[in-house]
């Protein structure tokens, strides 16, 4: 057994079943292993940033990590990005980074750069593997730091000659770290703020899982005070029959709002909260200077079993918590606009179906008219890394093949990763793509005047526009084996939404803004 | 004036006129300042590896370094791995990467990361501003190590309140680190190797433009020795009027052949040659253990000087040497197979065409189908990170906008950056792109087996291969507003070739093979 094959038996071994894989020379045994060794699903992207974006988009559907297969430093480099995302959304990740074999490396021949020092800002772990022998073992560690409670991008380098040599061992995945139990006086500091008001439970990550949000809404309604997320989530379970939860909104001075009065602030696996970026003369913390800020459970911590205990020092019980009514808006007509494109949105939505939402300006309203929709997992961009959107798409559906993806997905940030519908194609991914054509940047229309730049001239326009050439989506769909249609009219939308969900496989709309 | 201003000024000042940007909220003060400060061409990109990639394609057709402008982290990551092979053929790039104000980096909001850290393995220089009254100075530094003799990659990080801020200074651009002079006596040794007989001049960088390659052959012509290049360069000037030079085969094998009788081999501008990957039991160093390997001008030095001296210390005369005749095949006729596409190419080739060649394996024959075509040059990927051919030729084309690129591009790695076709289609850029749609990593099945991992099963073998579904490259340049036909006959494609040369403004050929 060489080293590549203990490495995929260690992956299978360690529950990892699924890698999304641009392979170079320097991976060619890991992808010849995948021939012996079944238990594998190996995604081929045609596109780095796909295959990582696609790793976070499955292990925040699944639960478990996949694998990323990536072709040495600038393999890994196309994959940043995407990395950054998940990092930001504590998605757990193992990435197989190909490298030279060890002993060609001082050569510096023309595909050696260091990959270590590109993997690090992105990951919480690096390895590079030594040896055949120690292949298997690396990976078991890789496998056990991504599964930990926080969630963890691990990133394993694998030189070729640790893959092509015999001496391979598979190894046990040691025991991934445990979320660690919140302890009893942070439970009571926690609940006494509740007691005394102006408090907000801010909740995010995982516990925007209908256990956890169940039981904040309890505790919230026990004892009178506010429960909310921030407006970026990596997946919140909502729909009808769950627990709807409002969204802190994001412009800063509406943000800064909703904190101001507070005399506690209690996190719940969320940060604290902070503007996304600097605007001259407007603060960088959105909370006040007076305001206690508490942490009743970090990513690494057991969430609901703090939730659970809170809960039950304070009385609160999850029966007592009014579930979200199946209540869809009417199919709308009129105008071809973003309220009445939210509507058809809520009206539409197919039950348990996966939102990766990736709509940038356009999505503002979709949040609001989806939440009495059937239940449905709600997925979006936490690190501002744009180009996930599409990714996303094709993790979420590898991971729930049963279920419709729908992909909200901007235009401009859509063009990043636009490879990711030849993946869809190709693995028959039951994914519906609508893009949101404004043919513009326009987030950073509104920012140019955030950050005090005034009014943009002719060339800062043409900086923030793609309206020229327009892009033709159903010809970009079409060019990578992806059906599509463009729409023009609420009517058409309706139709197209109505035939996109219905329809198994990849799918594409256009809708012209 | 503010930061960005002078930052502006300070690039026209030293002599930058392009930007190639994909700029995000903290970079909008720069855009701005576009629009107040004339003298910088701004070239949107809908992805930063196409920014990266058009860098260098201009800077080396223009000999003078473009910026980029790039959006934090992610922004940056998104670009390195077209840095990395610009870092390979030493083309000069300034990066300006934006990134949050100094005092909100505390915060860690979501798109914080390392950004000297992602920039430092594909740089040669990073430095952070500190203060708007420091952007000048920054910025000057940048463009005079960019400048330097070698050719290097300076990234410039610029926080957000570094450009907003008053106070910006211009700065003028100290004197690049100049070509160091080579010493008498390396001219002594390298002459008296060459008169020793038994050795080769292998000539690259600089040294393949039309005055070095004149004095190389005429050494080469008057002691007798070989004089050749390796077969991935950066710019070669060549064609009818110009000196042929011979490139070195690729296969490990072949290139030993070459090598392995040397006494010798001076280098002139190139590294001492090496496998580009380990295979298991072939060498990493091509030449014999016994060869003695002399560099008669590194990249930092004076190369023409240097060959100049030598050529006068051997009385080797320029006019001696023979050029190449205009000898262009005839028009092929027959089966559509890459020998006569080649003939093709050498008989269409526009006089002074600046042919950028990601073609992979679909390229090896046309190279020398093409040496007796009118003057041209011939521009290739260096650092073996693929998805460079495409935004190479928006660089080149933005460069010598009178001239007709043609990018011979691989289809798999057109995938990575086909964002750049958007681009030529707004900038209405005069490149003819053929795309070798052998719908396969095709390279990948001669490395599967050369790295020693046999025969592709099934799952390898769906790894490398891009057929299903097949690429429809038409539709993707229509997409983003390029005109373009499939040609599944030699008469279609010297046909399409014949229009393509003659259209202005972008045109795209898929070629079946």
């Amino acid at each position: 057994m060489n080293g590549a094959e203990s490495l995929v038996k260690t992956l299978v071994a360690g529950g990892v079943e699924v890698c999304f894989a641009n392979p170079g020379t320097s991976e060619m045994h890991f992808v010849a292993a995948l021939d012996k060794v079944p238990g594998i699903r190996c995604v081929l992207c045609l596109f780095e940033g796909v295959a990582t974006g696609a790793a976070d988009g499955y292990a925040r559907m699944a639960d478990k990590p996949a694998a990323t297969l990536l072709h040495l430093g600038p393999g890994l480099a196309n994959g940043l990005a995407n990395l950054h995302n998940a990092r930001r959304a504590r998605t757990p990740i193992v990435n197989i980074v190909g490298d030279h074999a060890t002993y060609h490396l001082q050569y510096d021949s023309p595909l050696t750069s260091d990959i270590e020092a590109l993997a690090r800002p992105m990951s919480s772990w690096v390895r590079t593997s030594k040896d055949a022998r120690m292949v298997g073992a690396d990976a078991a560690d890789a496998i056990s730091v991504a599964k930990s409670a926080k969630g963890e991008i691990a990133t394993l380098i694998l030189p070729a000659n640790t893959a092509w040599t015999e001496g391979g061992v598979v190894a046990v995945v040691p025991p991934p770290m445990a979320a660690k139990p919140v302890p009893d006086e942070v439970i009571r500091e926690v609940a006494e703020a509740l007691q005394a008001g102006s408090a907000m439970l801010l909740v995010g990550g995982k516990a925007l899982r209908h256990r956890a949000l169940q039981l904040a809404a309890a505790i919230g309604l026990k004892t009178g005070q506010q429960v909310m997320a921030i407006s970026r989530n990596p997946r919140i379970e909502r729909g009808a029959g769950r627990v709807t939860i409002d969204r802190i909104p994001n412009p800063v001075e509406k943000s800064i709002d909703r904190f101001n009065a507070l005399r506690t602030l209690i996190l719940v696996d969320e940060d604290a909260p902070v503007a996304f970026f600097a605007h001259p003369g407007k603060p960088g913390k959105l909370t006040s200077a007076t305001c206690n800020i508490l942490t009743l459970a970090a990513a690494s911590d057991d969430i609901v079993g703090a939730l659970e205990a809170l809960a039950e020092r304070l009385g609160a019980r999850v029966s007592d918590v009014p579930r979200q009514a199946l209540t869809r808006p009417d199919i709308p007509t009129g105008a071809l606009n973003l309220e009445n494109i939210g509507r058809a949105l809520g009206a539409l939505l197919p039950e348990h179906a996966i939102v990766c939402d990736e709509s940038i300006t356009s999505g503002r309203t979709f949040f609001a008219s989806t939440q009495g929709a059937p239940p449905h997992d709600w997925l979006q961009l936490t690190g501002g890394a744009i180009g996930l959107g599409m990714p996303m798409a094709v993790g979420a559906a590898v991971a729930c093949p049963t279920r419709k993806v729908i992909n909200l997905q901007a235009d401009g940030s859509g063009m990043y990763t636009l490879q990711a519908l030849w993946t869809q194609a190709r693995e028959k991914l039951n994914v519906l793509t609508v893009i949101w054509a404004n043919r513009s940047y326009k987030i950073l229309h509104n920012e140019f005047s955030n950050v005090g730049a005034g009014q943009p001239g002719d060339k800062a326009s043409s900086m923030l526009s793609l309206d020229n050439p327009a892009l033709d989506w159903v010809s970009l769909a079409k060019g990578m084996g992806v059906e599509g249609v463009r729409v023009t009219t609420m009517a058409e939308l309706t139709s197209a939404l109505q035939a996109g969900v219905q329809q198994t496989g990849p799918f594409l709309i256009e809708v012209s803004l």
